[in-house]
């Protein structure tokens, strides 16, 4: 089966005229879910879902030592269509393209699909691969809410699914011997080098903070200048202030999300709530680059008058990938492949949060315009097809022996 | 009837954790418009509808030379209860004290309920007056949209109202020969001079600007600062540069609504909207104000590499109110009080609107907090009942003669 005609099949599910729409328990993912189920029925595979809304489509039935690949079918909004499903989509074409060579492989292959990736929908990305590796409290996730106060227990009970079979699966994760998620580039790297696909060697510490900017709600025509406490302000000196710090301390610091209340032209807000993602290359460096944020806009919510409070939604700490395992599968590709160059990157992945615990490692898949999280993230037919082969090349070649 | 016992029964419509929510056309704009024809009915008063969703209780069928009071029932989300239902409330109180009385006026009298005053739901303050008196085109005002789409038109229909009945009613206005309209101050000047009513002079000219900026949406961890087209940037320079063009130049400027898409944490925003409201002295000020901020805004935009629009989306001139009839509110009022100061404001009131047609003036009724647009605008019982005799007392001299 050619990439295009497997691509097709998901590509139309959660498009909108801005982009994708594909949040966690959403009726888009429970399409996408129903096809993975059928994807894994055509191919004889065992389906297994872990009780976390994981999904899992084995090539010989679990056990000790198996290969697992995979990524996420979830979406920022108005994301790309690339960012989680090119890494399903090219493991079960993958598997098909070790049929068609006849390997045997010697241990079970695994594919896997992680729910909420992105934390779009309930705000802790990677929420899928912490619950199975126990990294969230279940209670704290199944109480997290989306921008409707829907949890995700409600969430998952609206689409059938049963919230109190939530829980870390040990068992699950000590069968995995290695993780291998292919994924689009995020960024032009690839592009400049002349390189289809590199693998993976680091994540960058990241996380991300909500920022609470309380003042008084007041008209704006009438209340004098000088007699406002004026949240809006603060929250607008805060934004240039993560995007200077970010550029003087060398890391990233953006602001992309931001409500206000009561959200009205002829009204000073009462309250605005920001959300910092910041990231730099080591975990000092990321302390160093969130306090420096942190004490330039508590210097201004005195000035304005304004109540600042800063909590930490998520954080995910670096991520060094395994390195006998980077570089079989940088072996593996070169079969291909002239040159398979070696990438850090800034974006989070279920990859790193399975490292803790098993040896895990990423393929990218060249993005010639490097967007990521918005609809002009791309990738070539051809590069997906050159991603699947090196794909079946590194489980080709990870699976061989027991 | 005491007033808190009229003002008790509308006191929980639209009554929310944040203050009042009760927008044009909503359920409980519905609730507040039935409870003004039971009023109506209560008090012997004929009900008129003039198809564009205000409502007139006439104490005398309606003929030329008539005297109008009364406000407007809708809210900005989250505002107080004051602002506007203190002006229809306080109107059938003054009847009811000129019955008490035994006035018979010469004139009919009317109490009117303006619709969608705030412009909250469909974007342009004073909507009802403006359709009444010809100011906006009914095709433009029926195809105005609120944040969910919904036209208002459809709104209209959905309650059972007939869209096509909207047009300007000018045999409506030539019958009316002065309108008084009672209202919460929003400030607190009548507090700091100790007078418990005040009447209005001018109303400050003033408008609405929607911003709109665009860039490029992209991952928040990969996208390097410098390759950022981030129109949260230029989003937030322009809220600190209206902020510090106002307090330069003398007016007020205000950006209380915002909205970014995709509004995700973890990407960089492709577009941002914000909505000015400024406001000044005179229309000369008003223009110069508007121009240095969009000049500011013009030259950030440039640097960060992001589109910049600014459209009008309503203005409302100067206002000066009717000396004549000022001087008779002052006059009247000082029947019962011994200082009726004169005030100018910076809000925007269907009075404003009106007096482009038909001789008109205000009376504020005393806001301790000062506080408006929000819950903690308030005023007392005690003043309140002040308002409505200082009401009656200019109604009744107003109506005594032909």
């Amino acid at each position: 089966m050619r990439f295009r005609d497997l691509w097709e099949e998901i590509a139309p599910i959660g498009r909108t005229d801005h982009g994708y729409l594909r949040y966690a328990w959403s009726g888009e993912d429970m399409a996408l879910r129903e096809w993975f189920a059928a994807q894994a029925s055509r191919r004889g595979l065992f389906l297994e879902e872990d009780g976390n809304g994981n999904l899992f489509a084995w090539w010989g039935p679990r056990s000790g030592g198996a290969i697992l690949t995979g990524s996420h079918f979830d979406s920022v909004p108005g994301g790309g269509g690339y960012d989680g499903p090119l890494g399903i989509v090219s493991g079960f074409l993958a598997l098909d393209e070790l049929r068609a060579r006849g390997v045997r492989p010697a241990r079970p292959i695994g594919v896997a699909a992680f729910v909420e990736e992105e934390g779009s929908r309930f705000g802790v990305a990677c929420l899928g691969s912490r619950l199975l590796i126990g990294a969230i409290d279940p209670e704290r996730a199944l109480a997290l809410r989306d921008r409707d106060g829907i949890t995700l227990a409600e969430a998952m009970a609206g689409q059938g699914a049963d919230p109190s079979g939530v829980r870390p699966r040990p068992d699950l994760v000590a069968s995995i011997d290695a993780f291998v998620e292919l994924h689009v580039e995020q960024g032009r790297a690839l592009a400049e080098m002349g390189a289809p696909v590199g693998v993976g060697t680091d994540i960058w510490p990241h996380g991300r903070w909500r920022m609470v900017f309380t003042g008084e709600g007041n008209h704006a025509g009438t209340t004098p200048m000088d007699a406002r406490r004026d949240p809006m302000l603060t929250y607008a000196y805060a934004v240039l202030a993560a995007n200077k710090q970010a550029r003087l301390l060398g890391g990233h610091a953006t602001v992309g999300r931001v409500s206000a209340r009561p959200n009205a032209t002829n009204a000073v807000p009462a309250g605005v709530t920001g959300w910092l993602d910041a990231r730099a290359a080591d975990a000092d460096a990321l302390a160093g680059l969130v306090g420096a944020i942190r004490a330039k806009i508590e210097e201004r919510a005195a000035r304005d008058r304004v109540e600042f409070a800063m909590t930490e939604e998520s954080t995910s700490r670096a991520v060094r990938f395994d390195a006998p395992l980077v570089e079989s599968c940088v072996r593996a590709a070169r079969r291909r492949l002239p040159e398979v160059p070696r990438l850090a990157t800034a974006a989070g992945h279920d990859a790193g949060v399975l490292a803790r615990h098993v040896p895990a490692a990423m393929l990218f898949v060249r993005n010639p315009t490097g967007v990521s999280h918005a609809p002009s993230e791309h990738a070539t037919d051809a590069d997906c097809a050159a991603g699947v082969s090196a794909l079946a090349d590194v489980l080709e070649e990870l699976a061989a022996h027991r």
